[in-house]
């Protein structure tokens, strides 16, 4: 993309209403706009990283065997009647009259939908396991709305439930769910740790949310510091298979890891002492097994291998996606601007152009431009009439994790500059080495 | 994706509430839901087939080099007053209070929410030209939805917003949204006539409509047969060309083709009577050019290069993205089911094993899977044990445009059969071949 022809609407100063860093640079960086309390406007570049996010879940939910679908954000209130929890909700929800008067709702999360499809098309245990999962929009009605999107009220959630015989294959489901949610923030560059959880409205027994430490989570946490040394990395799983999944789990929640909510001072004393952690995470994810409690009273069953009429065993697991931008960013960033992991970097480099117009440093980024591009990579070229400092200025800010610096003097000499956002260093080499480097890093080293 | 593992609910009977073929057959193929009156649910077949047509949109929209982001579903009733719009929409809009006891709307489109985003980010005639666009849930609270996913209540829909400093430039904007428009309906396998229409409540000057032609459609349509002969197909385009887009543009609008809201008989007899042609049509996208009719009251302006402010020339350019299925199936199906074009086609070919358990045909099957999958494409296999009739019945009603049959018989003399779900032709072939004669249907003959 030429940014000349790119919709960057980046602040230079930074709004007031912005309580926390993710908001603050969200909004310089011009990834969103808020249109009212809680509610934004997806600007380009953050419904490239938002994009980029939702690719990642899809690849790792269906890598897990698990099959997507969407449902209506808007659904009758009959099904959540069924279920109890339409009086049960309070304020959260928003409720809604359509014009023949029948009440409806912005859905919050979709359990009874998905189980009334269940029992509508399911009707024996041959079809078991089967896990579905959504990424839709959802509303919940934030009493006071802050954080920009980590704590707006029409946010992205990916939302997946597992129907399965038994028990046991259900908390095969809840594994294996782990695993793909390692996966998937591992990913996106960030360490979420399972933490054992409060079920809250959805119900349940078993339950662990995902949590990144950051100093503005809005949780308390407590854990043993071993588990920050544990890393999913690229290993092989069969999610297949029971045993494997089960000794993840093991291997991910056997340490002390907990938030306030569920936080025991007299478990916790056991760790010893040099290991004990006090901190603050942004929840990121949660994973539920909650049984019977949606089938048995909306008659979700199946027949069983001896002819027997069974409720289903459910779970229902959530990613909330747009808050991931915001603990993305709460995670890496420093004083300058956002720091994008490359998994979900928007552009996959920047190039900047130190004198356009001069026809040389002209010509030179155009070729780079063309060969990342015709690698398949997305560069941002600033191909603006600016000022070198202001052009670092805003890819500091939006964050891409490699820049390219094209400038008459290096030119000379036949190099470029390639830096590194992260650590800020630069390195003097070729353009042809610079694109080498940069298809290297993100994984396309074959096709050069 | 194998078919015991994959969620295909497909229904034996037809439902009694369906009107129309195409609504039928999604219901039938185990690709739609209905959750409440005009509500629906995307089961994992239609969802797959909703996502293939938005990546074809979106890459249309983003070589004719036009800007993806996304604004929410619920938006404050504030800016549909400055509008004047609030009241003027009546009871299609979904009106909604918060907990707050503020005006919110569920969008039904975004004109007030882009001019606001616009005036609020862009002062200069040097951030012009500008297309944004987003492919977003929308809500009409239509009195009495009917035919499915054509006239529903929550349908997802493209909008795309032109910004321009002059009419000029922005007829211009108006003919790259023809042109892109033409090129995403023909890889959709659709013929998609621009017809001069009627601006409705929208507003504006110039507008054209998309009509495909089919028995079922809600518009009486006339037209000049000559129309039909004419084809985008791969020709080269420069968008940024001004002369080639009108070129395109007069092309495809010289000819008489009106819905029978613009119709006008005097006109239409001047057309040579073998060629005047009245049939039914089916919209499924819409380009208006209406100037400053937003830009105006809600005082979205930019300085131009002689210092002076003056109001943006606007377009705005949707398409209707789940109806389109609906259109898709209206367009290309038969007795037996669904025939989708290879644009659009949620698995690229199914493999049908006429004798499950059987150890070659097992292999045979297996290996096809995986040399298909290996090559990046999708096939769906067919491994339950069911007899060949109720395998061939499924696969004609969901429609995959190829099928590649596998038995014992057939293997012992080293082949498998390819049909054609559009010809019904058979052909017998070694496994090999079908292989590359699949990859070579999509374009993949260079992988091979």
């Amino acid at each position: 993309m030429r940014l000349s022809r790119y919709f960057l609407p980046v602040l230079k100063e930074t709004p007031s209403e912005a309580q926390i860093v993710s908001h603050r640079y969200m909004l310089r960086a011009g990834m969103i706009k808020q249109s009212s309390a809680g509610i934004y406007s997806w600007l380009p570049l953050g419904f490239k990283v938002l994009r980029k996010i939702e690719d990642i879940i899809h690849e790792e939910q269906k890598r897990a065997g698990h099959i997507p679908m969407l449902m209506p954000t808007i659904q009758s209130a009959d099904l959540w009647r069924e279920s109890g929890r339409y009086d049960d909700y309070g304020e959260e929800m928003l409720r809604i009259r359509d014009r023949h008067d029948r009440d409806m709702l912005f859905t919050p999360t979709a359990e009874e939908l998905i189980t009334d499809i269940f029992r509508s098309h399911v009707g024996s245990y041959k079809d078991l396991p089967l896990t579905l999962y959504q990424i839709q929009w959802k509303f919940r009605d934030e009493i006071r709305p802050r954080f920009g999107v980590m704590r707006g009220r029409e946010f992205y959630m990916k939302d997946g439930y597992n129907f399965d015989l038994t028990k046991e294959d259900a908390l095969h489901a809840y594994n294996r769910h782990l695993v793909s949610y390692l996966r998937t923030y591992e990913r996106m560059g960030l360490q979420a740790i399972p933490m054992r959880a409060d079920s809250g409205p959805i119900g349940g027994d078993d339950t662990h949310e995902f949590l990144v430490l950051a100093e503005t989570g809005e949780s308390e946490v407590f854990y043993d510091s071993q588990i920050t040394e544990l890393k999913f990395g690229d290993r092989e799983i069969d999610y297949d298979s029971v045993e494997q999944c089960q000794a993840v789990l093991e291997e991910f929640t056997s340490r002390y890891a907990r938030t306030d909510e569920t936080h025991d001072e007299a478990v916790f004393a056991e760790v010893p002492e040099e290991r004990r952690r006090t901190a603050r995470g942004i929840e990121v994810g949660q994973i539920f097994y909650f049984g019977t409690k949606y089938s048995e009273p909306m008659g979700a069953t199946v027949v069983d291998n001896e002819g027997n009429k069974v409720p289903v065993h459910m779970g229902s697991h959530g990613i909330g996606v747009s808050r991931l931008l915001g603990a993305i960013i709460e995670a890496s960033h420093d004083d300058k601007g956002i720091i994008w992991p490359e998994g979900v970097t928007p552009f996959h480099c920047g190039i900047v152009n130190l004198k356009q117009g001069d026809d040389e440093a002209d010509a030179a980024c155009e070729a780079l431009y063309k060969s990342l591009t015709a690698l398949g990579l997305e560069p941002l070229y600033d191909d603006r009439n600016e000022r070198a400092g202001g052009k670092f200025a805003t890819m500091d800010l939006i964050g891409l994790p490699w820049r390219i610096t094209v400038g008459p003097r290096g030119l000379k000499n036949g190099v470029v500059e390639l830096t590194s956002r992260r650590t800020g260093e630069s390195e003097e080499l070729s353009p042809e080495a610079a694109i080498e480097r940069i298809a290297q890093i993100y994984g396309l080293a074959a096709k050069v």
